[in-house]
């Protein structure tokens, strides 16, 4: 049992309820909600100085003169009243809902601040501002302020919800119910002050009644909380995420100072990756993954742990997704198969023996192939016997059957039902609308076989079910400190320019080789040094040789024409520094020698809003900008998570050695994204980036390299 | 009217109609058929050697002894025996539907020549075989064999229908009821060995009774016709496809021997796009944009004329997409907005002014941005106030209503529909589930306001109406051959090399010189020649030199280690040209001067197997193959035409001057891939490459070339 559970407890469990500003009215969200307390079995304490007594219950005038601290007060008075109430909240209840608007998303920024500074004095949990409350059937627990008649709830059933937004946790209420599913417990938890979807889940985790739970999510607070939450919750059933304010990626927003590499919602979809923690595209695919889910996502825990231990050792590998399509329309079958294709899934073909048994049982037009295509003249039993020699072969099954044809009946669903009792491989079905569909869905629902009205719904619900037994993306959230070197190395370098936040590139490349980066031999000769000076020192270098302005106000070197390449001899390089000297802001040059060709890769860290350190790697050129093939992960990394980073880009291929090509060093780009995932873990710098580094077959070479430290 | 019309016209609309394999039992297909055929208001004849009378018809002992040669002549009889039927139709029907299965569906591809031979020879035109069918609920027409207890067809409506399956025309139907739209005409037209889509939209063109055009597709037979039958129909009237077997494009198959480059799937999608005809994504997508352009679709003729002469002028411009959305759910809002973004919709901001005006209006905690947010608190009349003052702003409005909340009564209905009245603006909504959301649902449909049960769905389907307004993406077919010097100098060459169809480098880029593409200056050292006797001819190019193996048997010279670059004098070079004289299957050397760096582009054209000459474009390196950026279009292009297909692909910043950059020579890309579509609509060739060409500020030059002409 966690420390939320002991803490947040009675959040879903109350023993006990006071409702400030109750009202007679059931016109009023007071009364609506104190309408569906009075089925809440515990006691029930209405507060309204007006009343002695409403709906027959006692009536309190202030929440001090209630006879017991309850466990949750549920406040519904106007914004403004509320930090004079909830101040009276303290000693008188562990926890508050408010339910009232007029915070932060009204702009009332600083009203939701004082509430927030007012509770944690009051040592009084809160739930909202700005929210819907909790729902929890199995305790008859209601705090919806929309009356049943207005918003009828779901049966009771193994679905948790937890929403930021009431509107969605409404949508999500009716969807439930047209989609035939149950609900275990349910939260709009608002602007989340204090408890958020993080405590959310770890109260669930260990829910008994629920199997499945389903999350909508705007904003996150501490990323960090989050994913360790959401991580653990995911460990023992399975979560969906939807987000929404995915319109950020198309900013590719401006908090990286060298630009248009990061943007929110990538690194948040990047993250969940890591961890594999589920997401899903939209609403419609919500319900329907929460459906297929309900049903049959009650995965063993033992399998889920055999899963996450077999991930550490084996690396991130892909699930088991042969899926296996029973039609009667060629068509739907067809749909079905692109469908996979896009979701991932492996339409692995029959077994040759099955292929000569399947001949031997079927008509000669049955089409046995995968999908399996019994045609127009299907018969009901057709799909057993096919089921029967088949599953052992593959991971999930789907039926499709068009019920249009004769040969398709009611027995069908029975049929089904039994099938299903003898295995315990996900399936999925497909029927069009009409009355025997609805019949055969009616039988198939009841046995926890999920009905989708369309053949790429009842794939991607496929998916769902598939990946939930599959926990092998799970790395551990490590949220010390890093363990090399850097931080101790990067305190110094810091120490020594204590007044600058923005370093150049050779102090850059100077810190990053002491931490063992591979960097090219060069010079920094400073703006008010004259060439002779450096010369001799600069005869230590070999030619061709590189010479490159040093500001820390040019942003890119090229686009401020401060780049001399392939420099051949001495005369070239003193032209080439004399003219950069002079270029507006510089404050020297620095003169390297060239590096090979080889695959430019990008490596960051930078510190996100709501993740903190987090690391990026894409590869040079226009991969990241153009195609936005770039991942990210949660710093520090070790050797391993970096490989699977690595592993997260499409241009992965180019590193392998393609079309005959070499190779290239995957040891050191490893060391290299483990190292900077370091730096930035460190906490001591805002952003860092080697851009680009070039990797070879054996070794690598960092070209460009900026830093920003906090500011002090 | 066009040709297919006057062939065809009697297709939907037949005056007697002969069903051969009529039966009695309606249990049988021919039974289920004949009964559908009772309520046909003209001249019906069972076909049966064993009848005098079928459901209260007289019957014939065969096709040959009924009264009067037949306007369509069904067949429901076994595959083996349709080619002695059919051969007994020529004079007696102008139109034969088989319905019957059994042909090449299950490998019978003989028996399906056989009867398309007999076809013609007959002077029968064939719907089928294997398929559904006719359907026209205009004149009682319909050949379907499923009777109406097994598939309740839609009501009589605006939509038609084409679909090769015939399990998804079903699927269609049913879906169709689901989603309150009607039908107007539907075709399953299974095999397609005769009529196929191109005569049915040429048919559906000019039908009355149709205002929208949905389509399934599984394999074409004459691309071209097909796109030109689409691109007129699409003129008339909304046509939206659904191409199923997309897997294919997993393939990245082999019909190109220089690889990796072409997939049936992109081409098809590609040339689509060329010619502004919509494709959808899912079945799902496919429902609800029928339904919201069968509501709203019947875009005026003229408004269509406009924007396709605006088209030829402006370019291909986008269409005018600012999305209002009106929401009084926060959380729906933010998801519809983010679907905005994947559909390339604009959520503009609103107008200073209105903010202003609306500010003054509404409470202070309504959101008053787009989405604009009514909240919770939201009254019916709220919505009305914000579209009367917004309407204007945009060009799509979203409502959002989520009816769990006090304000939100059927009232809201009644005052859509009036809106409804005042504007042209398409205007589509998401109601969750829930009893007052059905009774506004009704009122809506019936007042064609399409609703969505999900934010994201509505936003498909308002894209759906905000593109079928547009039609400026259409190109003309050119089917005509190419028009520049091209053929007869590629006669030519293919007339001196005759026995060849595989040719050197410096042979194809020979060819190419000569049709004005720039090429390196260099020399071709035969696998007999000595190094000394062409040292002179040598002398004549300029250092530094690329040495590349010359061989019909060596796809990729980078592989076989058949390149030597940056050759700086005679000595490297004369090692070089003799190392790869060496190479197995080496047939010479070609020696050329070395290019500068610039941007590299893939320029090909190949045959495709259903479209014909067709032109593709992508940029070097990995571009295409591991971001698959690559775009296709029918050849030959006109420079506009050029110009519309390098701007289909991701990477085409890169061309305009990226970071800084100097723009590239667009003029020089625009022949290039102008001339290379000439050579391969000349028919003469089977595949030409450019794979690099490399693109400078200032012209180009084509590196290396492959060329593979038509089996002799």
């Amino acid at each position: 049992m966690s420390a939320n559970t002991n803490l947040l407890g009675f959040l879903f469990n109350p023993r006990s309820i006071s409702l400030v500003g109750a009202s007679h009215s059931t016109e009023k969200l007071g009364g609506a909600i104190l309408k569906n307390l009075l089925k809440f079995k515990g006691r029930v304490y209405p507060v309204n100085p007006l009343y002695k007594n409403i709906l027959g219950l006692k009536t309190y005038p202030s929440i001090k003169e209630i006879p017991e601290p309850v466990d949750i007060s549920i406040i519904i008075r106007p914004a403004h009243e509320t930090p004079e109430i909830l101040m009276a909240h303290k000693g008188m209840a562990k926890c508050a809902i408010i339910i009232s608007s007029g915070f932060a998303e009204t702009g009332e920024t600083q009203l939701q601040e004082d509430i927030k500074n007012i509770a944690k004095e009051a040592g009084v949990r809160v739930l909202g501002p700005n929210c819907m409350g909790v729902y929890n059937p199995y305790k008859r627990l209601d705090t919806f302020f929309l009356p049943d008649t207005l918003l009828k709830r779901p049966k009771k059933g193994n679905v948790a919800v937890t929403s930021q937004s009431g509107a969605i946790l409404s949508s999500i209420f009716e969807a439930m119910r047209d989609a035939n599913i149950g609900i275990s417990k349910a939260v709009g938890y608002g602007n989340a002050i204090d408890i958020d979807e993080a405590d959310l889940y770890g109260l669930i985790a260990d829910d008994k009644n629920t199997d499945v739970v389903i999350s909508y999510i705007e904003s996150l607070g501490d990323g960090r909380r989050f994913i360790e939450s959401a991580k653990n919750l995911s460990k023992k059933k399975p979560l969906i995420i939807l987000k929404s304010g995915k319109g950020l990626s198309g900013q590719f927003a401006a908090y990286s100072h060298t630009g248009r590499l990061a943007g929110r919602y990538e690194v948040f979809s990047s993250i969940l990756r890591q961890f594999g923690i589920k997401e899903t595209e939209d609403f419609g695919s919500l319900i329907d993954s929460a459906k297929a889910l309900a049903y049959q996502g009650q995965v063993e825990a033992t399998l889920r742990e055999d899963s996450l231990r077999g991930a550490r050792g084996k690396g991130h590998e892909k699930i088991s997704n042969r899926v296996l399509i029973i039609t009667n329309g060629g068509g739907s079958g067809v749909l079905a198969v692109d469908e996979c294709i896009r979701q991932g899934l492996d339409n692995a073909h029959l077994p040759q023996e099955k292929i000569k048994r399947l001949k031997e049982i079927f008509p000669p037009f049955y089409g046995i192939n995968n999908p399996l295509d019994l045609t127009a003249q299907v018969k009901d039993e057709d799909y057993l016997l096919a089921l029967n020699e088949l599953k052992d072969d593959y991971d999930g099954l789907l039926i499709i059957a068009l019920t249009g044809v004769r040969g398709i009946t009611e027995k069908l669903g029975w049929m089904l039902k039994d099938f299903k009792s003898t295995t315990n491989k996900p399936i999925v079905v497909h029927a069009a609308a009409g009355a025997t569909a609805k019949k055969i869905a009616s039988i198939l629902e009841k046995s926890k076989i999920p009905v989708y009205p369309s053949p790429e719904q009842a794939v991607r619900a496929l998916k769902a079910l598939l990946c939930c037994q599959d926990v092998s993306g799970y790395q551990n959230v490590r949220l010390s400190e890093s363990k090399d070197n850097a931080f101790e190395i990067l305190k110094n370098f810091i120490k020594t320019n204590k007044d600058k936040r923005a370093f150049l590139e050779h102090e850059v490349k100077g810190l990053l080789k002491n931490i063992g980066f591979p960097i090219p031999r060069g010079i920094f000769i400073a703006k008010d040094s004259r060439f002779s000076a450096v010369s001799h020192e600069l005869s230590a270098l070999s030619y061709p040789l590189a010479a490159k302005v040093s500001s820390s106000k040019i942003v890119s070197k090229t686009e401020a024409g401060g780049l001399r390449l392939g420099l051949k001899n001495e005369t070239e390089l003193e032209n080439a520094v004399n003219e950069l000297m002079n270029i507006k802001n510089s404050e020297g040059v620095l003169v390297e020698e060239m590096a090979a060709k080889g695959l430019e890769v990008i490596i960051g860290g930078i510190i996100d809003e709501q993740f903190g350190p987090v690391v990026m790697f894409g590869l040079g050129g226009v991969s990241v900008e153009l195609f936005k093939d770039v991942a990210f992960a949660l710093a520090p990394l070790e050797r391993e998570d970096a490989e699977w980073l690595i592993k997260q880009i499409k241009g992965y291929p180019l590193l392998q050695g393609y079309r005959g090509q070499q190779p290239l060093d995957m040891d050191m780009l490893i060391e290299m994204i483990a190292k900077v995932s370091n730096l930035i873990a460190t906490g001591l710098i805002k952003e860092i980036t080697l851009n680009p580094a070039v990797l070879y077959p054996k070794g690598a070479m960092v070209l460009d390299a900026k830093m920003l430290a906090e500011a002090s």
